[in-house]
């Protein structure tokens, strides 16, 4: 046994799932049935009027705090902000993270079997929006009996799925905590998701999405999450990870055109490596293309403030300086938006050195933050 | 005959070639015979004592102003920078543009034939440095008996043999003028770099680089081109050009997660296939790695102020605000090192939303601040 999971609070995690049917999409399909993977850390309250919910970003699974096994190498994906006394506190809160239907950790998605076939539904799975995803967490609230949220917490791709639940259904929580996210997918990030896209549909194996998933398309895949990491990073991140050192083991240049002999490229090579074992081509073009057709204000013709009018629900951005895809920029407007028509609104820029994977690192500053936010807001 | 071709002050130019024999390269090699291919607008005086070396960068050929035929439909890369009363007033000046060693626009480089073997060089090119390069612009120089340039002029890649060049031949230079550029090439480069290198070699048609011209990897091609693209631009660049909006003939979501639907994919998949029908795999590779391989300061382990304590020469250095991979705080070391021992420096750095892109484009802006320059430290 990992000798940390013994002294850890929260231990070992069992994975729950709970199911909805007649689960209508944004596309027109309808999904005979769902299930819903979800993690579950602290004490629902007898009200069950204690609970926090987390939404994960596009790569993401319900396992954000504990660990799964005794052998467990790593805990969830959110662990230093998860657990007794942190910023979600689970002596206070009951925190439970959910994995996004379309993901292919535990919800229904493209790695599912499809129930008229009885086979994967693979590339047959029908195209996700950021609000089926967020309908989801519905779903889930209402199989928990959990009738408001203290809290909705979530970043990248779990931030958008917010607005659309602040909008959609205000009675469900009494708060939300949009981190390192967008209101809507910027031309620049349709443009990197488009060529990691690109990588994906091109690799022969592919095989426009009907390929054998004992023989995936590894290659695109890993170019894909090659850029993903590229552009979750930033300058200073490169240069204090990496600098221009070479690999260990190349001493000097191969002046081969073809080697990887920097430390930066191993990186991402090691990390495409990593991705491709654990995650599925059809599934990633899915989340892709849903946070690519988010646009918060697509109703009103891409007017964001008018988008914005209905909410009222109190919400705390947190934005970091290194973060040049989901910059603190594009969180000011949001912030303003919100805060001209009197919705209670705070806007923490935070100083990082780790771009946009800052949401998922400076727990300690981020923490202080959401703790008082939580505090100051809760019913 | 194309009318604006007519109304042009430098009209048709025909491109011209030199030669040097047993050119040594840094890897060891050695080419038995290289060519240059050049371009000349306006004229060279008797003592040769008025030329301006204007070198180009990643994919950039000879062709800088000017048409090359009656039936030409876009003039060179720096129309708007070079010609009479232009930044590069070629009523004052004899402007030269040469193509980089190992491009593949008339300089020898893997598409060459190789003399060993009667066939073209393609993988079998030796790999090439910065250095290589700046060599190579020397071996111009002798080739048409410039003594020393007015001013040596480089854009991103080009503005990096201009360090070399300022180093190694300081005598043969008055000025140089590096634009949106950098003395090392940083590790969040050398990253995307190795995206679109994996993209070319991960290609099945490429075959370790012994594909078939014919038929080659043109999908990792132009994969490694949108990247390109992507990190030339800037959010600012995006939202105007493309904003959200569908491509024309897309009136709706498809829903679809392989399509092409926003006009933003569609202008990279344009630029994709204009690329590959103009651009060669290998050359690409091997263009790229001379890239990565550059840091000014290898030689004095990566101390980039003893690199620049030998440059005397008065040196103006023009960067862009959007510009995020090249970006203005690089140039601003630069200068400052510059600065610190004497050396007569300027750093302009200009407002643009076109990113990197920037030092093609805004011409208006860099005109005055380049002739003034000139104009100061000519001698």
């Amino acid at each position: 046994m990992n000798p940390e999971i013994a002294q850890h609070p929260l231990g070992i995690i069992t994975p729950q799932y709970c199911t909805a049917s007649n689960f209508k999409l944004d596309c027109g399909a309808v999904l005979p049935e769902i299930t819903l993977c979800y993690e579950m850390y602290g004490t629902l309250s007898p009200a069950r009027d204690n609970a926090i919910l987390i939404i994960h970003a596009l790569s993401g699974s319900a396992h954000a705090a504990g660990y799964l096994s005794e052998n467990d190498r790593k805990p969830g994906w959110w662990d230093s902000m998860i657990g007794p006394g942190k910023a979600f506190d689970t002596d206070r809160y009951c925190v439970i993270s959910m994995n996004s239907l379309g993901s292919c950790y535990g919800s229904t998605g493209p790695t599912s079997i499809n129930p008229a076939t009885g086979k994967i539904w693979g590339v047959d799975f029908p195209a996700l929006t950021i609000e089926d995803m967020t309908r989801a967490s519905i779903a889930l609230s209402d199989a928990l009996g959990i009738a408001c949220w203290r809290a909705v917490v979530g970043g990248s791709m779990g931030g958008m799925q917010l607005f659309c639940f602040a909008r959609d259904y205000p009675d469900r929580l009494q708060m939300m905590i949009p981190i390192a996210t967008s209101a809507r997918t910027t031309p620049e990030m349709i443009a990197f998701n488009y060529v990691a896209r690109r990588a994906i549909m091109d690799d022969p194996l592919f095989k426009c999405g009907h390929y054998d998933v004992a023989n995936p398309p590894a290659q695109g895949l890993g170019i894909a999450r090659m850029l993903g990491h590229i552009s979750y990073l930033c300058p200073e991140a490169f240069e204090s990870k990496f600098g221009r050192r070479f690999r260990a083991g190349i001493p000097a240049r191969t002046y081969n055109t073809q080697n990887a002999e920097f430390d930066v490229e191993g990186y991402l090579d090691y990390q495409a490596k990593q991705f491709v074992a654990r995650f599925d081509a059809n599934t990633y073009l899915l989340i892709m293309r849903a946070i690519d057709y988010f646009d918060f204000a697509e109703k009103f013709d891409g007017d964001m403030a008018r988008a914005f009018d209905v909410i009222k629900t109190p919400t705390l951005f947190i934005s970091f300086d290194s973060d040049w895809l989901y910059s603190p920029a594009l969180h000011d407007v949001m912030a303003d938006y919100l805060r001209d028509i009197g919705t209670p609104v705070e806007h923490h820029v935070l100083h990082s050195f780790c771009g946009h994977d800052s949401f998922l690192i400076e727990a300690e500053a981020q923490t202080p933050i959401i703790q008082n936010f939580i505090r100051k807001y809760e019913k």
